[in-house]
């Protein structure tokens, strides 16, 4: 098993939450700082797979890691998502919520997930 | 109440799934044909103040909706999320998951939810 979110793997990164069926990880992303994933511990390759217990802890984490972040960074804002597919921009194929604070001096703050997805630069060529 | 996400106003929307907890509406987006934004019933302002059992019903309409885009449009992914705060990108503050179907002939295919947000040009000024 080479997934790296899942064992041994895992525990090679900096897990900062966890609970019976998920873990919570510090992204370590210089811009994005502060960010975190929330994955199962089980495989899933993207959320759509995962158990009605694992969604319940992956929400009890969510929760827990606003009130760190919120507590260590006063973030203006979250941006909480799954990429599902390499087309969505999933980059490993097991499940993992993004959780990213946002600030009021980002240069781009006030821009969403959607934002560029949206744009009429991404308009499919026969829609 | 204004809130358009809310009753009575919600009711103009074309809602194409329900259960107890919440409604899934189609978005009509022109650029992200066959979006969706799955919300409570109740007025919730972002999805931390989200119960478990709507939580739970948000992710019954989640796998609905997939089965219907992918039957309809057989999309090759999905983004998953919540923008959380007018920094963050929330227009409307009524939590709502956008359900945002990505195909492999968009000119941004590949291209995640942080994919802009972490690149250097979103530098913090004094970080």
């Amino acid at each position: 098993m080479q997934c790296p979110f899942c064992k041994p793997h895992v525990e090679d990164l900096p897990i900062v939450g966890r609970n019976e069926h998920c873990l919570s990880i510090d992204v370590a992303d210089e811009i994005l700082a502060g960010s975190r994933i929330i994955v199962p511990r089980q495989h899933r390759a993207t959320p759509f797979e995962m158990t009605e217990a694992e969604i319940t802890a992956t929400f009890e984490l969510l929760r827990a890691a606003k009130l760190e972040i919120d507590s260590a960074m006063s973030p203006d804002g979250y941006n909480i998502g799954w990429n599902s597919g390499a087309i969505a921009g999933q980059e490993v194929f097991h499940a993992h919520l993004h959780v990213v604070p946002r600030f009021r001096d980002e240069p781009l703050a006030g821009m969403g997930i959607r934002y560029w997805l949206k744009q009429e630069n991404n308009r499919r060529p026969n829609q």
